[in-house]
């Protein structure tokens, strides 16, 4: 089953600055990522609810199963992407584990 | 540039009933609407940050640009996915459009 680690960055001070770092510095780490099997980034537009706009940014990583996810977490480059995630990710950001559907 | 609904949906008072819904009714009425291109959808399986598991389940409805989305939320089988929506959503859940990076 594949599952995919979904992460959700909140409003940063500096859109542009965290823009730059995120799509010049931390896509990179994130391509490096073994057992990746491809990952998606998007930007969030407008709350189509008329809510708040929490978000940002989000991420998906997707990976063959739940193994694989926890395996690449654990390599250089696993760790050397999250750490440049805790470097970049304003408060309140959140990474999840999910089971796509099938 | 594709963008995509992100529905982010809180934990449910019952599991079985909201996922039966869900996957039953819910699901059906998405592949209806008009101009989808695709959607996945996933359930939440655990916090990879150590955090609260604050969502159950999260959709992605895929369109080919924005203009493609805002219509097809204004057919009759988008506002009828609106609606159930409306009905199955449990409180704090969201619902965002986001351009996708190419």
């Amino acid at each position: 089953m594949t599952v995919k680690l979904v992460v959700l960055y909140t409003q940063p001070d500096d859109t542009t600055a965290f823009d730059e770092h995120y799509l010049g510095v931390h896509g990179p780490l994130v391509e490096q990522v073994p057992g990746l099997v491809r990952w998606e980034s998007a930007g969030f537009a407008a709350a189509a609810d008329g809510g708040e706009l929490t978000y940002h940014r989000m991420a998906e990583l997707y990976f063959a199963d739940q193994a694989a996810l926890q395996q690449a977490l654990g390599t250089d480059e696993g760790k050397a992407t999250g750490r440049d995630y805790g470097q970049i990710a304003p408060p309140g950001s959140r990474m999840f584990i999910a089971a796509v559907d099938d």
